[in-house]
């Protein structure tokens, strides 16, 4: 992508409503837009990170035998009364022309819990795990931290289900190791912990995925022997770690970054989801969700990975891998420049191309830094002199000069 | 994709409740579940084809400069109310906890103009063009014919924004263009027609594509000459072809499938979205927008291409390329079909292969029918005394036994 093509420019001043570090940098570089308090505009930059964030999590649901859909966000208040969670405060309440009451979704059980009655019938159809990358509503009251609590957020929610418990908890260890898998992937791998919370009614635990960061909402007391967390809710009934017992739990601010939970038979019943076994008796069927927030990954990043200057975006989330500036607005760097762009391009190397002429050097190594790609490749009169190209990493100050012919060898290694 | 492990079912009986061929067929054959009248749930096949439908949106909206976002469907009443299309039926309307008055955009720009003050300034800055796909809502009074005519639906929008009229009928004509790419590709293009439609108090026309269809809600007015049609508000006015004059119009049933729409400056007037030409003075930005819903497309699609024993995917959006059959319940054949099933993925070949060791082959052959893909291959204890297998095209009767060492070539030819 050329930057004189892109629409979004980056702006100098913080937003003044920036209630975060990754609202104020990802509007300031143009990744998001706020619309009103906890609703965003994704923009170009920053859909390109929450469809890598998707991807990185889509292949780790398929790799546990996860089968992708889509449920809508428009319900029935009827089915939200079944359960008892009608009243909940979050929810979206809407009515239409018709009278019918509805309303938005913020989570899926139940819809999906009745619509499986259609394939629900037998043992023999269990287990199986179905997904979604869908946008939920949250009635929030106060939204905050920039894009980490939303009212309207794209959420990866996956369910499944099984005909006993015993299954129910081999699948969700599974789930457990694939979402160790996707927080390793996205870079938050060695601050993300296990931390117990409340199982509700039917499970003794819950587990949350919790990374540190200063400015999290949450605290979650560590034991550092088991690298495990318990949060709040659990630590006032059990001040003690789960695995070992071990009474010496620090304190750390947290955030959130996914949830999992063995919901057991909490929404089957209501529904009247069971199956038949071999000897041609109902059961209900156990069931357990599993979530993560796309919008909320993608800011904790933000405020993880950031120095005063912009965003550092990890490899495997950056929007492009390479930025690629055309230093002075002169006819052999611009060429330069067009042709290790398109060298970079056809080798499927991923490459945004400041290719802007009436734009000063100073504020394109500027915008390089508060968009944070992991690489800078500069072309300049200078560099041209030795026939090479500046490369230098986000996370660095060093500077290397290599030859033009060796760009793409460095880029890769 | 192992029909033993998809979750989903084909049904021998027609849902009680489909008002349309789409409906019935999708629900039947597991590609889609209602969820309430207009709001549907879509089921891993029918993800797929809507997804297929997307990437090939996708390709021509690049091609012709689009550049990828995602907007919200929350947004404030307040911008609606300062384009006097608050109070349009169909908008959901949401009541926020802090008294936030908000809507769902069933639209969105009243959306994207505003948030484009942040990026146009200049002449400079112009033109560009921006697309998102994206879920609407409609506060429909009839939601009807199954996926036709949704509360909630999928939707590709794009939006332009130009230094001056010109330009824009260009940037129209590119899309126009891009529009027939996307008919052609989905397997509509001989069926869809330019329809020219009223274009409000700021154009002449717009433009709807209408796709032929005997269960079509629209009668379009032909020019069999010209191949281009008008709509019933156009013929009051001009029962004329716009293009030669010709009167012998004649009237066929049809399906809005996309519409595009010179908006010039009926939005960027009420919110202020202006530019400076080089002489530093003000001008109001021209707009277009361009809308094609998906599962609009593919509930079309489902209605044109099927028969009395299911769907008939055109290949370019079927779920699969192959469904591959293990007719019968015995080890040599298990053996055979698990290796061609192999060999086609490893091939980049898409397959369903229906490896159920329960279900007769009568059941095989009819769920193959209903799902539609576009080749049937079938391995039995017959094929297999020849060393072969059958290829069958959905379209036809004809069948074919090939070697199994020729399966790979037959299916890519």
């Amino acid at each position: 992508m050329k930057l004189s093509q892109l629409f979004t420019k980056t702006a100098k001043e913080a937003p003044a409503d920036a209630d975060s570090v990754n609202a104020r940098l990802l509007t300031q570089a143009g990744f998001i837009q706020k619309q009103m308090a906890g609703v965003y505009n994704f923009l170009p930059l920053g859909l390109r990170v929450l469809n890598k964030i998707e991807n990185i999590i889509r292949e780790e649901m398929n790799a546990i035998g996860g089968q992708e859909m889509v449920m809508p966000a428009l319900t029935q208040e009827e089915s939200w009364q079944k359960t008892g969670r009608a009243s909940l405060d979050i929810l979206f309440h809407l009515q239409g022309q018709n009278d019918a009451k509805m309303v938005l979704n913020p989570t899926h059980e139940e819809v999906i819990t009745p619509m499986m009655k259609r394939f629900i019938a037998s043992y023999r159809d269990l287990p199986f795990a179905a997904y979604q990358f869908q946008v939920k509503f949250r009635n929030e009251a106060r939204a905050k931290s920039g894009i980490l609590r939303g009212r309207e957020f794209p959420m990866k929610d996956l369910y499944s289900f099984h005909a006993d418990e015993k299954d129910l908890d081999d699948y969700y260890e599974k789930v457990k190791a694939a979402y160790f898998k996707i927080y390793e992937r996205v870079g938050l791998g060695e601050k993300t912990i296990l931390t117990f919370a409340s199982g509700g009614a039917f499970s003794k635990y819950s587990h949350e995925f919790q990374t540190f960061c200063e400015v999290g909402e949450d605290t979650i007391h560590l034991c550092e022997k088991c690298r495990v967390a318990v949060n709040a809710d659990i630590l006032q009934d059990q001040n003690s770690c789960p695995e070992c017992g071990n009474k010496q739990l620090k304190p750390y601010k947290a955030v959130e970054v996914g949830n999992i939970f063995k919901l057991r038979t909490k929404f089957s019943e209501p529904f009247g989801l069971t199956y038949k076994d071999a000897k041609g008796q109902d059961h209900l069927v156990e069931m357990g969700c599993y979530g993560i927030g796309l919008s909320r990954l993608m800011g904790i990043i933000a405020d993880i990975f950031n120095d005063d200057k912009g965003l550092m975006w990890p490899e495997s989330v950056a929007p492009y891998k390479v930025h690629l500036i055309a230093l002075e607005n002169e006819p052999g760097v611009a060429k330069s420049a067009q042709k290790a762009y398109k060298e970079l391009k056809e080798r499927g190397i991923e490459v945004l191309f400041d290719d802007r002429p009436d734009v000063s050097a100073g504020e394109k190594f500027a915008d390089a830094d508060l968009i944070g790609l992991p690489i800078r490749v500069v072309v300049s009169k200078k560099t041209l002199q030795n026939k090479s190209v500046e490369i230098k990493g986000r996370h660095t100050d060093k500077m290397t000069l290599v030859g033009q012919d060796k760009l793409l060898k460095a880029i890769e290694d």
